[in-house]
């Protein structure tokens, strides 16, 4: 998500990020346990990579980041996962107090909760049982689901129609563009689809929709082709066509039906060059934006 | 403090606040157990005292003295304690961190922590053993020593010669006006001048020196007149000259040896209208500012 953030942040300073609030693990699942809040994390991983290039920006970005040491009753939780929870608590309205830490970044853009209430999220998991391996099992949890050693099948949200913020119809609404993954499948991508609101309004809106794809298949999509990322994205959002999927050119070399996924959301298929040039499994933010200025006819 | 700092915000932008470091109650205590830091509260309710008079630095100034709910981990705890917790771990330089905030506040002046290192007050009190009224005990702690049923005869620091901040004391050197008080005497007013390096700064400075008198005794000073007052500030800086005693009206006006305990230090005293005007006993930021102009010749 930060790359991507990065990568789009050189094509427009009119991005506002839709950022997952279902994360139940470390410092956000405690804020939740603790505070019945919205999960700050992921929030403030998208704040942190929206900061503004200067010192001031730089080091504020830093400090949110950073984690308290030690395992006192504050080890391990996210500086800015407190900041956030604490002008939550004081101004009532989540937009409000993201906005304000975005003011804080000088971040050029704005970071959305997909929902307005917190989220849990719950899989169908086959595998799981050696001695009956077609069972599916269900698990609760993203932290859960994300390391899951099954096969997920399925993806739900908890509660199942949970409301949308307006900001977020609106910025959709408003968008020349959606951009939709890299992410964890079934923990990040996936979920914005299953907020009704949000996908009615992805599907509506006059935006075009480039969907990319993740450069290696990890942990809840171990082993997963390309073309079934696509398939399990279309059984959760089967109305959303897509304009473009974007693919980085090694990823995909070997997925012959591909094309014709592609083709059958609607979309045309475009390879790039978008990996780090040392060779690891991650995004290349110069690069992704290249190919985003292409995909886009900037 | 906070009525203090705004009184004077109305006279100057150059202002550094130099605000005590031993508190070791609340918030600030646990901050200090969990992390062997500064205890930031004191320094927090400066920094908000200070913030723009604006929307946005109001909001800053409310979100950071706020407290969270509850009794989790993270209840009781100010949102700002943690914030300026965070800024240390990660920077490092104290003051560094306590400019950041300040910024972000947008507070017109500095606030600066009166040593380098976490401090403990420890005092000689009597009474508080009601078979022997006259035998003395040490107290250790500021939240100990600020609550006690006991009349504090005296209180050193611990450790008893801590560093200042070079900060501190170049803000003495280049100052027109240092002001002590009002505040806590014992654990509030009086620790400044028990840290070597600032009480000589303070001594040897060109700047001169208005004293400002509490209104009402309370809790550690329960029963001692004004001029009690000055006699144990002259006991535990014995070196330090006063140019102005600035009393409110009322509350010194049954205390014929003040006049005469004010020359003592080298001073003149200087009677005003600074109380609030429902009768609290609380300084009136207004009217204290109409007294600091006329005493400082603004």
């Amino acid at each position: 998500m930060a790359v991507n953030l990065r990568a789009l942040q050189h094509l427009t300073d009119q991005l506002t990020a839709i950022v997952t609030v279902a994360d139940d693990g470390g410092s956000s699942g405690r804020l939740r346990r603790e505070f019945d809040i919205l999960p700050p994390g992921d929030l403030r991983m998208a704040l942190a990579a929206l900061c503004d290039d200067d010192p001031v920006g730089r080091t504020w970005a830093d400090v949110l980041q950073a984690r308290f040491t030690g395992d006192g009753p504050l080890g391990g939780h996210a500086i800015g996962n407190l900041l956030i929870a604490g002008l939550w608590q004081q101004l009532e309205d989540p937009v409000a107090g993201l906005d304000m830490v975005a003011q804080l970044l000088g971040a050029r853009g704005r970071v959305l909760p997909m929902a307005s209430v917190p989220l849990q999220i719950e899989a169908d998991v086959i595998g799981l049982d050696p001695v009956a391996p077609d069972e599916i099992s269900t698990l609760r949890g993203q932290a859960t689901v994300a390391s899951t050693e099954g096969e997920v099948a399925a993806v739900r949200l908890v509660p199942a129609d949970p409301p949308a913020r307006p900001e977020c119809l609106e910025a959709i609404r408003e968008a020349d563009w959606a951009v939709l993954g890299p992410g964890s499948w079934f923990t990040s991508v996936i979920p914005h689809l299953l907020v009704p609101e949000l996908a009615d309004a992805l599907v509506t809106a006059r935006c075009r929709r480039v969907l990319t794809l993740n450069l290696s298949p990890e942990g809840e999509t171990r082993g997963f082709s390309p073309s079934r990322h696509l398939e399990m994205l279309a059984d959760h959002a089967p109305r959303l066509r897509i304009d473009v999927v974007l693919a980085d050119e090694q990823t995909v070399e070997d997925d012959p039906h591909l094309e014709s996924y592609v083709a059958s959301l609607g979309g045309r298929l475009v390879r790039a060059d978008v990996a780090m040039r040392d060779g690891s499994a991650r995004h290349d933010a110069l690069r992704l934006a290249a190919a985003y200025a292409e995909v886009m006819g900037l």
